[in-house]
C-alpha cells in the first residue's frame, strides 16, 4: 500500500527545522558560525551549554522530519530518572534508518587525520554512500544536506569537501550540526534513538522492513558524563536497559512473534552488564560486543492483519541505575 | 461567564489545520486528491498506512481547533500500551460535542446506497442538522467544511451533495478525512474521543453543559483489528476500561458528587466484557446496548466555587487486556 | 562556557507568544481589551473561563520564551490528581529568575490605593528595578513589556504609568495578562512555577547560579479553590508536596551533592502542614514563614563534571491529598 504514497524529502523535511535551531542560538545557547569552504557549522553543546531541548530538536532533526519527539515523564519503574525522550515516527523505516542511523563514517583527511565521527541525519540520504541504501530502495535529491555529528570538534575542510563531493550540495547549503555524547544535547539525542536501534535490529534480523508501517518508544535521559566511554555506555544503556518500544507490522503472526522474542536486548549474550563494562570487557573493541545488545529492553510488537500484539524483553531498572549512578 | 467571550468558528480554527494535514501528505503517508464535484478527499487509513501521529492531528480537526492532543506514555496501570492519547479542551463543550462528536449520520444515495458513515468534526456545526445543536446553542458559519469519516471507503457524489446543501459551501471548500477503524489512525482518532464521549454522557444525564468549563482525559492507544467489531470493541474498550476523565464543573457540590457518581462506565448494566461481546450478545444491535456504557473508566470532577473534587469508578487493565490482546 | 553566547531577549522571545495568546482569545475563552493609557489586558481568568491550557501558555510567556511547557500524566505517585505541568528551560537562570519569578511589588498609587500584585514574566527584566538584576547581570531592552499578575483586577492607571516609566515602553507596547490564583489559568501557572521555586531557593542557598545549566521538572495541576488562601496554598502543595525537579550543574561533586540535600522542601522548619495551615499558624503573616519551605518535594542534581547525581527528599502524596481534597 505504500506505493501510493511518494516518498519523501527528508533533507526537505529538516531543511526548516534546522534553520529554525539556528534562528533560536540565542535562546537555546548554541553557536552558529561558517565553517570551512562557508558551510555553516552549529555547535550544540561543544563549547556552548546547550541542552535537553537541543538534544531533543537534533533528534527531530535526525530523524529527517519524520518523527515525532517529546520529553516526557519517565514510566514508574525508571523514576528515579524523572524524565525521558519519547519519539514516534509513522515512517520509521525512512525515518530512523535513511535518516536518523550514524551511518556514514567520516573520516579527517591530511589535513586533520585524527579528526573521526560518525555522520548522522538527512544529508546521508543524499550522499546515499552506505550500501544501506541500495537495501532501502531511497535516496534524496535535497539541495539542503544537514549532518548531525557525535563529536565535540567541527569538521575540517577535508570533511566538507567529501561531503561536498557526496551530496554534490553548495557547501553554503550544507549544515554540521555537533555535540559530544558528553554533553546534555548530545546525550540527549543518542537516547533519542531508541526507536532508530529497534529498527537497525529488525533489519539484522531480516525482518522485511517494509511491514514495519509504525513506531514508537521512549527510553530515559541519561545523564551525561564526562568520560566519553562512559558517556557513550549511558547512552546505550538507557536504551538496552531502559527502552521500551511499541512496533505495529503487517505480515503474519509467527513472525510478529518471533521479531517480539528477538528484538529485546537480553536476546544477546552480552546483556547484563553496563555497557561501559561491557566495551572495557572487549578492550574497547566496539565490533567484538555482539549486535545483537544494541536494542531496547522491552519491546510490544503488533501484527495489524490480525490485530494480536507479542512482547518480549523486559525493563531492567536496576541496570539503568548502575549504569547512570 | 461565558457571555463575555464570543463563540469561535470550528470551522475556521481547523482550516489551517487540515490544509496542514495536507500539506504533509508525504511524510505521513496520507493520499489527498479530488473527489466528486471537486471537493478534497484526505485518505488517512484506508489505502495508505497513515498511523498513530496522522491520528492525533484527526483528532485535533476533530474538536475543531478547540482541543489539545499529545501521545503520551500510559498510566503505571496500562503500562502493557505502552503509550495513550491525552486529549484537553478548554471550550469541551463546543470543542467535544459541537464538533467532535460522530453524530451527523450520511447514507449515501442512488448512487451507493450501501455506502454509510457517521461524520465528526467541525462541518456538523455549519451543517446543524442535529437536534443537539438547538440545545447547544451553537451554529457555525464557516466557508470551509471538514468532516471526519470512520470509514474505508470515500464518499460518493451523493454524499458530497448533501453535505454541499447542508452547509452551503461551495465542493471546493469541503474536505472528507476518512479512515476505517481498523487502521491506526482511525482507532487513534477513536480513541481520541475520551474527553467527547465523557462530555455526550455529561449531557444524557442531564448535567447543564455550560456548566463544564475544562476537561482533560487520556486512554491507551488501541491496536487496531482487521474485524470492525473487535477494532471498533477495542476503541471502545480503551474508553469504558482505560480511560480518565477530569472534570472542572460550576454549580454545588451536590451536582458535582452526582456526576462523579453516574458518569463512569462502570455505573452501566453491560459494563464488564469487552465492547465487542456486549456487541455480539445483543445480536450486533447497537442501540440495545447501554448508553450508560460508553463513558471513562474513571473520572474525578472539580467543583470549582468550593474547590471541591469528587471521584467515581476505576480503571480496569484486566479488561483492557482482555480486550487488546 | 556562556561567553560565547549572546544573552537573550525575554521580552522579544515573548512577544510573538503574548500576540499568538490574544489572537487565540476566542477559542482560549479569554479577553482581550484596551486598558489604561492604552496598554494592552488580557484577562485569562477573571471575568472569563480560561483553562489549563492558558495556564501553560502564561507559563511559557512567564518564561521568557525560555522554556518548554507541557501539560503530562501525572507520575504513578499522584494519579489521584491525573495531570502534571512539566516545565524545561536551558537557561534556567534566566528564564526563571530573570523573567518568571513573581519579584516585581506593584502597588497601585491614588486612583486604587488598595490594588496590589506581584508581577512576573519578562517585562521585570526590562523594568530591572528589582536588585536581583545586579546579581543576575542581566537587564532587557525589549520594546514589547509583558508582565503577567497574579490577581482577579486589571491594574489601575497609576500601575501602567509605573511600568511605563521603569521600562521605557509605550503604553501600547505594554500587556497585562492576569488571572486570579483561583481561576484554572491562574491555578496552573503557578503551578508551573516548580522550575523557579527551585532556582530560587538554589540562589538562596549561596549555589552560584551560572552552574546550573539546565532543569526540568513536573508537579501536578491543583484544583482551583474560590478561597484565596486554599487556592494559594494548594498551588504551593503542588510544589512542595508533589514537585520533582532535576537540575545540571557544573563544579564539584561536594556541592551539588550539598545543594541536593539542602534544596528539597522537607528541610525547612515549616515542612508537613499544607501550606494554607502554614499560613494561618502565623497569622497569614507570609514573611514569617520559612523561606526555606518553597522549593520542590524531590531533587535530582546532576554533576555534569563528574556525572555524578545527587538526590534529596521525597514526594508526598498525602500530603497532595489532604490539600487538594
Amino acid at each position: 500500500m505504500n506505493d501510493a504514497v511518494k516518498r519523501p524529502s527528508v533533507g526537505a523535511l529538516a531543511a526548516p527545522l534546522v534553520d529554525a535551531l539556528a534562528a533560536d542560538a540565542g535562546r537555546l545557547r548554541l553557536k552558529v558560525s561558517t565553517g570551512p569552504l562557508g558551510c555553516r557549522l552549529i555547535d550544540a553543546g561543544a563549547a556552548v551549554p546547550g541542552g535537553l531541548e537541543v538534544g531533543r530538536r537534533l533528534t527531530e532533526i535526525c530523524l529527517g522530519g519524520l518523527g515525532q519527539v517529546s520529553i516526557v515523564p519517565s514510566v514508574a519503574a525508571l523514576s528515579a530518572w524523572p524524565h525521558s525522550i519519547q519519539v514516534g515516527s509513522a515512517d520509521p523505516v525512512i525515518g530512523c534508518l535513511g535518516s536518523q542511523y550514524a551511518g556514514w563514517a567520516l573520516a579527517g583527511g591530511e589535513d586533520d587525520p585524527n579528526w573521526f565521527a560518525l555522520g548522522s541525519g538527512p544529508g546521508r540520504a543524499t550522499a546515499a554512500v552506505e550500501t544501506l541504501y541500495e537495501e532501502l530502495g531511497y535516496r534524496d535529491a535535497s539541495p539542503d544536506v544537514a549532518l548531525v555529528l557525535e563529536t565535540g570538534a567541527p569538521p575540517p575542510e577535508s570533511i566538507v569537501r567529501k561531503v561536498m563531493e557526496a551530496t554534490g550540495a553548495a557547501p553554503e547549503r550544507i549544515t554540521f550540526l555537533y555535540a559530544p555524547t558528553q554533553s546534555l544535547a548530545g546525550s540527549t539525542q543518542v537516547v533519542g534513538r531508541v526507536l532508530e536501534v529497534a529498527l537497525h535490529k529488525v533489519h539484522t534480523l531480516h525482518f522485511p522492513l517494509e511491514r514495519v508501517i509504525d513506531g514508537i518508544g521512549l527510553a530515559p535521559l541519561a545523564p551525561p558524563a564526562p568520560d566519553f566511554v562512559k558517556a557513550m555506555g549511558r547512552t546505550n544503556d538507557a536504551i538496552i536497559y531502559g527502552g521500551r518500544v511499541h512496533l505495529f507490522v503487517t505480515g503474519p503472526d509467527g513472525d510478529a512473534e518471533t521479531l517480539a522474542n528477538d528484538l529485546p536486548s537480553r536476546t544477546s549474550r552480552d546483556y547484563g552488564l553496563p555497557f561501559a563494562e561491557v566495551f572495557q570487557k572487549f578492550n574497547g573493541d566496539f565490533y567484538a560486543i555482539d549486535g545483537a545488545l544494541f536494542s531496547p529492553a522491552e519491546v510490544v510488537v503488533t501484527a495489524v492483519e490480525s490485530g494480536r500484539s507479542f512482547r518480549g524483553g523486559a525493563l531492567a531498572p536496576e541496570l539503568v541505575d548502575a549504569s547512570f549512578s
